[in-house]
């Protein structure tokens, strides 16, 4: 197989100068722009504007925290065995953040990506993705939720910073038609929820729905260095461990002498 | 043992409210924190200043990326080998924060807040860590650079940032002296790196040494999220297989057929 | 949502005693059973046969070292990274193994499976799988191989031992079978490789095919940990990092002044 | 800086050969040698003798299993979020194969190879151990057991079958003696636990102190695996989540409203 020779448009260096996707860091970017700026600036290869940059941090914020899920126990487990190794900790959390959690964001952009891109209506469009979920008997991403019944809050949060920012906010509306079809179609209302609102605001920033799954595990990142933080102070590991392998009741065949 | 029952200061919710260190999510944080204020938010649970914002935005953005790295190799190699896991190549990537490339932010920052916190005055305090690590023949972190020779240039961009934004400046005075005590310790010139720059400007808004390395593992993982976006575009991982195959001679005793 | 309680069969301990699944750690399994049958005990609930254990133990050796590997080499960067942390670049390189280089180990099983719970002749089954294949222009998985031209030596050398070693052969049979159709629908030969090999004899003796990445993810921690002890006595980490930099050119359309 | 040209010893291959370490991967190894025996060679470059291959086995199988630590939970917590990528689940649990719980195997065997390279007798060696750590109120590595009271069974069993299989004996020797002097110099008797007789018996068989904790790593994967498949069968993922965050308080200062 011959194989492509690569490139890079990451960056480059010499003794005196150091270059970030064509900006130079230390007079470009360092005390110039902020993080998130320089997030989507390296993930796009482009310097998003005040309106991209407000989107983008509103979903950051909104996904860094949400207490002891499956990642936040799986790092503070590794933070108990590891003290010294914030970066195992956070590696073991982020690796939770997958299909069954946070996949639903990249879906529910592949559905409304599909929806913009049809030659049918939006409303035909929508309607048509809502019904072969049902028939299928699949969950629709981006929709219902737990505990955020009968709505979840972020979700309205989400679609009025980003079009206080200015966006054009055809993804939105698109995900808002699609939620009447939904509750069509389910004979009930289904919320849409966090990572739902999270897809459709992405898209409005241009993030391919490949990619976002990246945004949430830099958010997420910085959840878990603050339950690192927390699980120094205030160590909640040998609990967990302990509550565990009392609640979980041992059931094989032979017991103990 | 006696096991002290936990507890949580992160956050809390119900079906209409998530609380996140006393903040109401959706009323108080979304939309209205930047991704940099709600991450030192988080981690020392209570909302930065303007100054320290602007502090540890100038030490993300410095951090995010550094070109082909052990760390973005690794995560290039597994990105190749799974190229719908962004969590894994970031996972993999951050194991690389360790004691060899980044180690020298927190051991700085030890050596900052030892000095400060001495008896001595910064000038003797800083002379007695100059020597102690020469005479054991150590190297001593926060000093030195392959590449950037005489000087990192990204060092007195982050002071003046920090400066400019309005921090007290007594760790960045101390790294500046203990400078000149490693050039006559050392009987050379050693620059201040900007590891070494990052504790120091870190101390000044008051991160505690054993927590720096998280906002390395933070600023990364948005760096390999870029190289996996790169990756898909523009692949290497099968020239770096392949040429790293061939440039690592095999110097077994026995021979192919 | 009603949560079931859950119960494990995995095992219990006391002060003096400790059952793994129903049996006794220490009078039962140390010095009495070898690490592959405790392998296939534990995974399976049922201590293997000699026949299961010699297959298991073909299919490990088989799988735990090939060289420069992505994983490995994602492995060695963390190693040079993390020098004291093997468990880090263990767990780095062990990422990769994914749907790219081991999937078709899980996607020859359930095609095997498939063919023998057919209600198709093995033959019939076998080449409407290959068809199928061919027309959807897609790679049959446990087919072809870059390097081993025009055979994989260890395909036949692994149905051997498993024969020999007095496995059914019903899963072999098939794969051979499915072979001569593959051979057909591409028009030319493409070998049985050895992920293909190995999971068919993993179906010979009972392994799920949604288990079997397992056995590959055991095999190759141990490979990795001989990555990790090579690499502590003739390191190999600064130059892949410094050849990677060199070779993969910066094609940004900024050049460093 | 100049940087040393790399090799390797691992192996090689062309069309028709692999070679691992000097020998024909199809020839000499597949079916010939077992998994243990294929760890031992490949990590330490030989090919073990029965002895030493009868005790690695002893302790692969010792370490394997030990019910909800907390790798096997960080591992469900994984499997739970990813059900698919049996590598993340063994990945985020060997991460936390460290210092707190696996350290002291190497720990104990830094200290067998002190007193043993020791220009003192074993006995005074061994005294002057137990009373530095004693005076420096350090734990010991090796002793003492939370749960195993007053001994750990598995440490009797595993020097009995090295001892048995035919290992020279000075290591366990020496680590009985550092046990004696231990229970004087803290005044009481602490058990020579399982990583403990673990350190001693790897002495045995030629382990160097700094790859031990890969033995721990390979045997733990496969442990990790068994969890995986349990996951899969009767799930505690949901429970585990749903049950600590019912049981670990938040305590912020403000409430739900």
């Amino acid at each position: 197989m011959a194989i492509r020779k690569p490139e890079t448009k990451i960056g480059t260096c010499n003794a005196n100068q150091i270059l970030v996707r064509d900006k130079d860091l230390v007079e470009d970017l360092i005390g110039k722009v902020g993080f998130t700026d320089m997030i989507y600036f390296h993930i796009l290869n482009r310097m998003p504007t005040p309106t991209e940059t407000k989107v983008l941090d509103s979903v950051l914020v909104t996904l860094m925290e949400h207490g002891f899920t499956p990642s936040a126990i799986a790092s503070r487990m590794i933070a108990m065995s590891d003290p010294t190794a914030i970066q195992s900790a956070v590696a073991a959390g982020i690796l939770g953040i997958a299909g069954v959690f946070v996949g639903t964001m990249e879906g529910t952009a592949q559905n409304l990506y599909a929806i913009i891109d049809s030659e049918d209506s939006v409303e035909v469009a929508a309607e048509k993705i809502a019904k072969e979920y049902r028939a299928a008997k699949k969950p629709i991403p981006g929709f219902g939720h737990p505990i955020h019944i009968p709505d979840d809050p972020r979700s309205p949060k989400l679609f009025e910073v980003a079009l206080e920012a200015g966006v054009d906010g055809k993804y939105i509306n698109a995900l808002k038609v699609l939620s009447t079809k939904v509750d069509e179609a389910w004979g009930r209302h289904l919320t849409i929820n966090a990572t739902g609102a999270i897809g459709a605001v992405l898209c409005e920033i241009g993030l391919p729905w490949d990619i976002m799954r990246g945004i949430a595990v830099i958010s997420r990142a910085a959840g878990l260095v603050g339950h690192f933080a927390e699980e120094k102070e205030s160590p909640s590991g040998y609990y967990i461990m302990s509550a565990i392998e009392e609640q979980i009741p041992y059931t094989g065949n032979r017991q103990l002498d």
